[in-house]
C-alpha cells in the first residue's frame, strides 16, 4: 500500500498569498461596488519593456521556421545569456564568477523550493524571521524543520533571527551554529537591507563555522544606496560559501514570463564533493531548461536599450516607494523600507494584529497589503506594501490610508 | 558543518545523453568533414505550427502593454487552459477529469521528476526495464531506491519488469507487490505499447493491492490502433490509483517552449489524505506557473487550425517512423515499435552489446542513436533510432545503413 510524504500534512495551513485572494475575493463578492487596490502580492504591472518584446517577437518568429528552429535547450541554460549574465551581473561588479557557473531556471521561486535537495535532511537552516515562506515550507516538505507549534509558530529544528525595528532588521549570529543560512537582501518583506561590510561578517561567519549561504538577491536593482552590495560575490571568500538566487521578476517585470537563475561557484564544496557538479546533476534530471523565447527575453534585458528601458521602469516603481512611505510618515505611521527595495515595512497602529490591520485596511480604505505575520512570528504588528502597482492606484491607497 | 545529501553521490556516472552529446562531440571535432545525422535523442525538429506562432505573437503582444500585461499565473495554470485540456484530451474521449484536476507545469520531465517528491521515502517503486532514466534517478536522488550494484546495473529496492521482445515488450505483474508503479505508454524508449484491455488489468491490479499508478502518456499522440488508450482514464477505476503526466513536446513540438501537465484525480486519496491537495501545495510552494506565453501557445493546440496542422506534423514523424521501420527490415534487421510511438526499437546485430552498436552507427554511418543498456539491463542488445528528424536526412541515415 502506498504511503505518502507524511512532511506535508506538518504544514499548517495554505500559502499566506492563497489566503489573502481567498480573503480579498470574499469581501470582493460582498461588496462588488467598492474598488479594491492591491498593494500585497509582490506581483508587477508595468508592461515587459519594448526592447524585450521586440526580442520575443524575434525569438517566435525563430521557433516558427524549421531552419532557426530550436528544441531542447542546453541544460544550464543557452550560452548567450549566461555570458550576458556572467558579464553585466558579475564581472562589471568585480565579481569573479563565470558563466558555466550560472544555471539558468524557470524562476527564482523553483530555485528558492529546490535548492535545498542538494542538502542532508540532517541539515539545520537558519532563516531571517520575518522571511519569504518558500525557504521554511520547502524545508518542512524535506523533512529538515522538526515539529511546529502552533503558540509560537516556530519549528523546533529551525533557527530562527529575528529582524525588527529594535535591531534595525540586521540579523544576528545565532547561538545555535546553523549549517544553511538564507539571507534575502534586500529583504522581502521588510524592504529593509544590510551594508557591505555587514554582509562581508556573514561571509566570514559562514566560512569560518562551515556553513552554506543561500543569497537570495531578487531585489538587487532596487539597490540605490553605495554601500549596499548587488551580489554576495562583491565580499571576499563568497565563493566557498554562497549560492546567489537571482530572478528577472523585479527588475524586468518577468512575474509571468518565468526566468531566474542560480549562481554556484566552482569552489563551493563539501568535503570533495562540488555542489556545482550536484546542482548540475539535479538541473539535468528534474528540469529540462527554460523556453528559448524566454531566453532570449532575458538577454535583451541586458541591452543598451533594455537597460535605459529598465532603469525606468525601476525608477517608476520607486517613485512609487516614495509615495507610499512619505504618505504613510505624513499620516502618522512608522515605516521602515523603501529605499533599497520596492517594499514598505510599517508598524500597524494602536497595537493591531497584522491580521486585524489587514482587515481594517481592506474594509476601510479598500487596500489590500500583506500581514508581516504571514511571514513568521516577528512579523507580527508589522504589515507590507508593495510598489508594484500603478502610480495612480498607489496614490489613490495613500489618500484613502491618509483619510482613515 | 553543512553536508550534503549523500544519494546524489550513488548515481552512476552522468546522465545518459550527455554521455552521448559527448561522445558524438568527440567523434565530430575529430572528423569535421563528416555529416552527422541525429535520431538519439527525442528532440523534434519541424518548427512551431502557423496557428500556435501566431498566438504566441500575440501574447506577447498582451504582455507589453500595461491593460493586457500578465503577472503570476493561476498556481495550477490559466483556466483557458485547463479547460481546453479537459475538454479535448479528456472528455471527448469519455474520461470524466475536469479542469481543476489538471495541473499545468513546464514540461512533463519536470513532472515525471518531481511527483515522488509527494510519496514517503520508504515506498518502493517499480519500473519497465528498460526505462526512461528519470524515473530512477529522482527516486536515486529522493533516497528510495536502496544500493546499486554496478554489474547488474540494478537497484536493491528497486522492481524491475523485463519488456523485451520474449514477452512481446508487455510488463508483467511483478512477484513483489509495489507502492509506486511507473507506466509509460506508448513506450519511450521501445516505441511499443500495449491494449486497452491490457492496461484495465493494472488498473485493477494496483486497485486491488494498493498501489499508485504514475502514468506517462507523452506519446499518446502517436497512437494509431483501436485498441490502444489514449489516457489511462478511459480504464474503468483509474481515478482511484493514477496520476497521468501529459507532454506538449512530441505532440506540438514544444521542447524548446516548455509546457506540460499532470493529472491528480480529486478520488485518488491514501486513507484520507488528497494527493490533489498535495499536488497543489507542491505546485504552490515550489513553482510559479508556466509563461503566460506558453500556456496561450498550449491553448491554440486545440484550436481547429492547431489540431489539423499538428495532425500532419504527427503524421510527418510517422512518415519517417515507417520509413525507418522498412529500411530497417529490409537491411535485414530484428525491429519493434514505430506503429503507435515515433520510437523504432532494434536488436543490434551480430550479438553486438548497444554501446559497441553505437559505435559502430557513429562510425561507420555517421548516425546517431541511443544505445538500449542506456535505458536499463534489459535494453542491452537493443539500440533506439527517432523518428524526429526531417525526412530528408532520415531517409539519407537509412541509406547509409544499408550500405553497412
Amino acid at each position: 500500500m502506498f504511503k505518502v510524504n507524511d512532511n506535508y500534512q506538518k504544514l499548517p495551513g495554505s500559502y499566506l498569498f492563497s489566503t489573502i485572494a481567498k480573503k480579498v475575493n470574499a469581501y470582493s463578492a460582498a461588496n462588488p461596488q467598492k474598488s479594491i487596490i492591491r498593494l500585497g502580492i509582490g506581483d508587477v504591472t508595468q508592461p515587459i519593456a519594448p526592447s524585450i518584446i521586440a526580442a520575443m517577437h524575434s525569438a517566435v518568429d525563430e521557433m516558427g521556421n524549421a531552419a532557426t528552429f530550436h528544441g531542447y535547450a542546453p541544460d544550464l541554460g543557452y550560452e548567450f545569456l549566461r555570458s550576458a549574465i556572467a558579464k553585466n551581473d558579475y564581472v562589471a561588479r568585480g565579481c569573479d564568477i563565470s558563466a558555466d557557473e550560472i544555471f539558468v531556471s524557470d524562476g527564482a521561486k523553483s530555485d528558492s523550493g529546490n535548492i535545498q535537495e542538494i542538502f542532508s535532511v540532517d541539515n539545520k537552516i537558519a532563516v531571517c524571521d520575518p522571511v519569504y515562506p518558500v525557504y521554511v515550507d520547502s524545508n518542512v516538505m524535506a523533512g529538515r524543520t522538526g515539529t511546529y507549534d502552533p503558540k509560537t509558530e516556530m519549528w523546533s529544528d529551525v533557527i530562527y533571527m529575528p529582524c525588527t525595528m529594535e535591531n534595525n532588521f540586521v540579523p544576528e549570529f545565532p547561538k545555535e551554529t546553523p549549517d544553511i543560512i538564507y539571507l534575502c537582501l534586500p529583504n522581502n518583506p521588510t524592504g529593509t537591507t544590510i551594508t557591505k561590510s555587514q554582509l562581508q561578517e556573514w561571509v566570514d561567519y559562514a566560512n569560518k563555522n562551515g556553513a552554506v549561504i543561500i543569497y537570495d538577491a531578487a531585489y538587487e536593482a532596487y539597490i540605490s544606496e553605495d554601500d549596499v552590495a548587488h551580489s554576495i560575490y562583491e565580499c571576499e571568500g563568497a565563493k566557498t560559501c554562497a549560492i546567489e538566487l537571482r530572478s528577472f521578476s523585479k527588475n524586468a517585470g518577468f512575474t509571468g514570463v518565468r526566468l531566474g537563475f542560480t549562481v554556484v561557484p566552482k569552489e563551493l564544496k563539501c568535503g570533495d564533493v562540488s555542489l556545482h557538479a550536484m546542482w548540475a546533476r539535479r538541473h539535468g534530471t528534474k528540469f529540462n531548461g527554460a523556453p528559448y523565447i524566454v531566453q532570449r527575453a532575458g538577454e535583451a534585458v541586458y541591452s543598451d536599450a533594455g537597460k535605459a528601458e529598465l532603469k525606468q521602469q525601476v525608477a517608476y516603481y520607486m517613485n512609487n516607494a516614495k509615495t507610499i512611505k512619505e504618505g504613510l510618515k505624513d499620516a502618522g505611521y512608522t515605516v521602515f523600507g523603501g529605499v533599497n527595495a520596492p517594499y514598505i515595512w510599517l508598524k500597524t497602529p494602536e497595537q493591531m494584529t497584522s491580521w486585524e490591520f489587514f482587515d481594517y485596511l481592506l474594509e476601510n480604505a479598500n487596500v489590500v497589503g500583506t500581514p508581516g505575520s504571514g511571514f513568521g512570528p516577528s512579523g507580527e504588528g508589522y504589515f507590507r506594501l508593495t510598489a508594484f502597482g500603478s502610480y495612480e492606484n498607489t496614490v489613490t491607497a495613500l489618500e484613502r490610508i491618509k483619510k482613515l
